[in-house]
Formats: structure tokens, sequence, C-alpha cells
């Protein structure tokens, strides 16, 4: 085994999901994920934790969702719910054999799906859940990269010094928490939001930092009362779609128009899942500059220095005053932004990020 | 896919496991075992049940347990037993990749690991629970056959006509309800049992018949106060170790003195685990002569024609009276004897089966 799936393996148990003596873990295991789940397994035990696996299969859900009438109704697993409500900690390892596994599955039909697992997830983000990805041959292809080069690009990306990049990210964690408005301006951007009242989570890749990914690396808030005009120009795939350049305008906090170059029927869906789909749930400003291009994946892209995201949908607990609850949704739908050049992010009108560059950062033009 | 494997799926979740709509279903997969998930997914779905799917990987399931000191305590997983308390259905498709996966495990370990999960074993057996196995490379090789040719062999055994069998296998049962001991000779064996007040089990390969197995064919009861001497001269597997021509010595229905051509060791360790552990669970006769040849896998050899079986350990609720609880036991190891020349077994001093043949088949000999 390569030595850094065992490393993997033991940042994911340590440092993310800090697994301790008794803790009831449940590990979902993608198809292409074996070989880390198999490391994670030795780590746990280790720790005297127990485990139950489940398989994480875009087929066998394909397989599961395709079948029967159109006017079929789904509901969620009682024995799902109940392992998850028994669970302290849920570790999701990522990584399937074929990205567009389930790019023939109908969008209403995946849309009632998602709806009616609102249980199940809730019960999910009430564990201390960490997801992070095995490098498989399907997401290097996504990537456009080889599957060597890949492997690289997903170690340098997981296997660093957390505890550093959390002490850089605590300065725009700072400005979020101190802030109450957010403006986003690039070529096709001018978009306002409130940050009133919220708290900024520095994702520092741990459920210590109130941080689900591994790899992270971003600040992230949960914006309200948006306004204006957003273009999204970096590629992905939302439900095995391709979409590209997407715009966004929002009154009154909600979308009230779109538009895509490509993929325009996937955002349709998105946002007709239900009401807060039509809202953002999260402003995230990604900071790994250990990431460095995108591959098409959520997890890194939205990480990688130079870029903010925003997602539609539902809002994370972390960033609302305790006992009040945000955006809610079935979905979270990410969206990234380049902000390497043409852009400024102002926060209560002062300038703290141009052009990629934040105002604690040496070459920082104030104006 | 296979037309089989689709076939298969039917079989069972329709016959088998009596799926209806709105069923929480467990499935749990072996590693080698997808395409047969995928094809019973899709028989889920159109039936309106839920899925939750496990992963029972040999190789995680190892890495878990070799970790940690010898010292380790095992403890049962919460979120496993609270699952499998919500479940009407438990679907076990087994085929892995490495039938000798867990070979360095050590046996104490296992035992510990064994004793542990009494709770979650019972709460599967509370379940409508199927075990079925899905043909892959390593299997075949298991059983010294092409991937093709045993292909052929499984689905001969698994795709047939159940309702026909089921009422062969009624005539034996009806021998064993009424009777009150059973007697089993052979060059090497005599060996006397009670089944008084016991039920035989018509295993039919469905719940509805008390039978958990896909295939099945066989006819069991849970006897009792064994006497004598018995070997078993089909070779088998037990915690991947091979065993061969196996001795056992009774008194007073517990095994005073055991031997082993090979594996002697895993005989110990079955032995050791428990009290119940010396003490036979189950007696069965293999009656599918569809199954026409050993193959290592216990699913299909106890149940071939011209073999009788017996287990050590846990018997089944099924063979005894309402409330009344049998032998107990965190193990349940099956070991058969080949019947098809000298032998004879008796019930109540009259002979059933001769040679193989049995008393309502033609070229039957009472004496």
């Amino acid at each position: 085994m390569d030595d850094r799936v065992r490393e993997h393996a033991e940042v994911l148990v340590d440092w993310s999901a800090r697994v301790e003596a008794g803790d009831q873990v449940v590990m979902d295991v993608a198809e292409g994920a074996h070989d880390l789940a198999v490391a994670v397994a030795a780590e746990l035990g280790k720790r005297d934790a127990t485990l139950l696996t489940t398989y994480g299969s875009s087929e066998v859900g394909r397989a599961f969702l395709r079948a029967g009438d159109d006017d079929r109704e789904f509901a969620h697993s009682e024995p799902k719910l109940a392992m998850l409500e028994a669970a302290d900690v849920y570790l999701r390892i990522g990584g399937g054999r074929n990205t567009t596994a389930m790019a023939d599955v109908d969008g209403d039909r995946r849309q009632k799906a998602r709806k009616a697992t609102t249980a199940t997830r809730e019960a999910r983000m009430d564990t201390d859940w960490v997801s992070t990805v095995h490098p498989t041959r399907s997401l290097a292809q996504q990537a456009g990269m080889a599957y060597e080069e890949y492997q690289d690009f997903v170690y340098d990306a997981v296997l660093r010094d957390w505890e550093s990049l959390a002490d850089e990210m605590a300065n725009m964690k700072e400005v979020l928490d101190e802030g109450s408005e957010v403006r986003i301006e690039t070529e096709h951007t001018d978009l306002t939001m409130s940050i009133e009242g919220r708290t900024a989570v520095n994702s520092a890749a741990s459920v210590a930092y109130d941080s689900h990914n591994l790899p992270s690396g971003e600040v992230f808030t949960a914006p309200h009362a948006t306004e204006g005009e957003v273009f999204f120009d970096v590629p992905m795939t939302i439900d095995a779609t391709r979409v590209k350049n997407v715009s966004l305008t929002f009154e009154d906090g909600e979308v009230v128009d779109f538009a895509a170059e490509q993929g325009e029927d996937a955002i349709a869906d998105v946002l007709d899942t239900d009401e807060g789909a039509r809202r953002l749930g999260e402003l995230g400003i990604g900071m790994n500059r250990g990431i460095d291009r995108f591959t098409d994946s959520i997890l890194f892209d939205e990480k990688m220095g130079d870029t903010v995201h925003l997602a539609l949908g539902r809002a994370y607990d972390a960033c609302l005053p305790e006992g009040e609850s945000g955006n809610d949704s079935a979905v979270h739908v990410d969206m990234i932004t380049d902000v390497s050049e043409d852009s400024r992010m102002l926060v209560d009108g002062e300038v703290v990020q141009r052009n990629g560059t934040f105002r604690w950062e040496e070459g920082f033009e104030s104006a």
C-alpha cells in the first residue's frame, strides 16, 4: 500500500474526525475507495472505535432510483436513520469509478428522492462527519490528469500542515465576523450580501473547527439578503451534468433569473427543489494555495486560493447564532468564481481582497 | 448484464425474501458482488422497498480486527445494532475476491470479536434474512473450476423450481417431525441424537419456509443429547483454514474428543469459543440434487443430495418449540459427510435412507 494512503487515513481519523476510544463510527465507501477504507479501518481498530461500513455505490443508487413507475414515491430508510442516530462519527470516503454514473437518472426523480432523505441528512449532520476522497482513475479523468499525476495532486492537498493553514485563515474569519456586508465585484459580477450576526467558519479540515471536508482550506459564512448579479466562470459537474458559465440574478435574497452556457437544465432542477434552493446558503473564500488547478471536483475546487464560491440551498448551523436556523433546503450546490484578476471583495465598503491578494499579504493594492 | 444475474435478483427478492412495498431492506455486499447488488437494488426499487447498502469487505474486516494490541477489547457497533433493529429484511450478498482474506487474523482475536457481536447477530436473525452468493473468480478458484463453469454451477443451483423441490422435501420433514431419535452410520460414524420435541425445517430457500439460504434444498432440525462418533469426509474451509477429515466424539451431548487430518487448530478454536460450541446446533440432510459436486462453500456443499451435515454451535429457533431456546453459541460451523455409499440413516430404528437413497425413492433397499 502507498504510504500516503496510510497517512491520509491517519489525518482523517486523528486531525479531521478526532476519533476517540469507544466512538461509534460509520464509514461510507465509494466503489473505487476500497484501499483507503482498509487503511481507515486499521486506524479505527487501533483507537478502539467500533466500525460499520456502508457501500456508497453510485451504480446501486442509480438502479434503485431508476426502478419503478414515474409516480413512484420515495421514503427515507429507517435502518439508515437509526444507524446515523446511533453514530458519533460519519466518514464519507468518496472516489467512484465513473463520475457520470447517475447521468440517466431523471432530474425530477432525483429531486423527489433527495427530499425524502431530509431526516437522514440531518442525522448525518448531527454527527462528527467528514468527507474525503480517495484518488481514482475516474476522478483523474474528470480532472483531465494522468492517474499518478492526480494521486500527487490529491496527496499534496490532503497531507499538509493543517495547523499552520488554520492560523492564516483566522485573519479572514476575523474580518467576516466583524463585518456586516460583503460585496463582490468581477467583470460580470456585482453582488451584495448581508453577513450581519453570522459567524464565519475557519475551515481547517477538522470537526474541531466545524470543518467537515478533507482537504479543506476555506473560510465560509451564511449570507442572506443577497442582491445583484453573479457570474460563475469555473466549470463544474452538477448531478452528473456538465455546467459552464452560470449567471444568477438575485432580488430580495432570491434568484429571479438565471442562465448557463451549458447545463442550464441542471441549474433549473436545483432551483426547483424547494424554496430554500433559490437562496444562498454559503459564501466561501478559497485559501488553499496548495491546490493549484481546477479538477471539476467541488471538494478541491472550492478550496483553491484566488477563488470565491457561493452555494444555493442549505446553510451550515455553525455560521448561525445558537438555536437560530438559516436557509433550509434539501440541496447545497456550490458554484465558483475565479477572482485572481479584475476583482474586488469589500467588507463594509473596505477592500479586503483585490485580484486574489488579501489585505494582509504582500503586494496588496488598497486602491 | 447476464440475464441470469437479473433472474437471481428476482428469485432473491420475490421467492426468498418476499419483499413487499414499504419493507425496510438492508443489503450487505461483498467485495466482488457488485453486479448482483445492482440487480437487487433495481428489484427493490420496483417494489417500493427502502434500501441501505452495507459493505461486507473481508479486507476492511481484516484490517479492523488486526489493528491494536493483543489485549484489545471488542464491542459491537451500536449503529449496526440500531440499523438491524429497524430492518424488516436483511439480504447478504456474498462473493469476495479472496476466500483466504482473513487467513492472518489470529484465532483468539476472531473469537473475541465474534463474541462481541452476539447482539447484532441476534438482531439480524430477527429480520427476514437471506444469504446468497454472487459467482466470483475467487469462489470459482476455491471450487477448482473455470469462471464460466462456476457461473453455470451457481445459476443451475439458484434458478430452479423451488416450489417443486419444497414438495419433495416435505417427505423428509414429516419423518423427522414424527420421530424422536436419529442414528447415522457410515464406515467411521455411529452417532445417535435425540430430536424429541423438535420441528424440522423444509428449507426451500424462502423465509416463508423458515429457510434463509439461496440456494437451499435441505431439511434440518436441532438435535440434542448426541452420543457416539462422527467422521466428516468432505473437505471445507473454516475461518480461512483448510480442514479435512474431522472426527468428533460426543458424550452426553458434548464433544469430548476431536481430531482432524488437516486444520485441527481451526476446529480447536471453534470448540473453545463458548460452551455451546461443543454441542450440536443442527442436523441437516442435503436434498438438492441440482448441486452435483463439492465446491468448498458451505452454502452449496451442505445442500447437495446424498450428504448429511452437522453444525457445532447455535441452533435455529425455527426448530424449537415456541419460546424455548436451543443450543446457544456465537458460532455455527457446519461439517459434512458423504452418505452416497456404505451408509444408513435410521429414525426410531427404521431405515429412512440407505446409500443416499430415501425410502420413498425408487431403488431403496430396506435391508
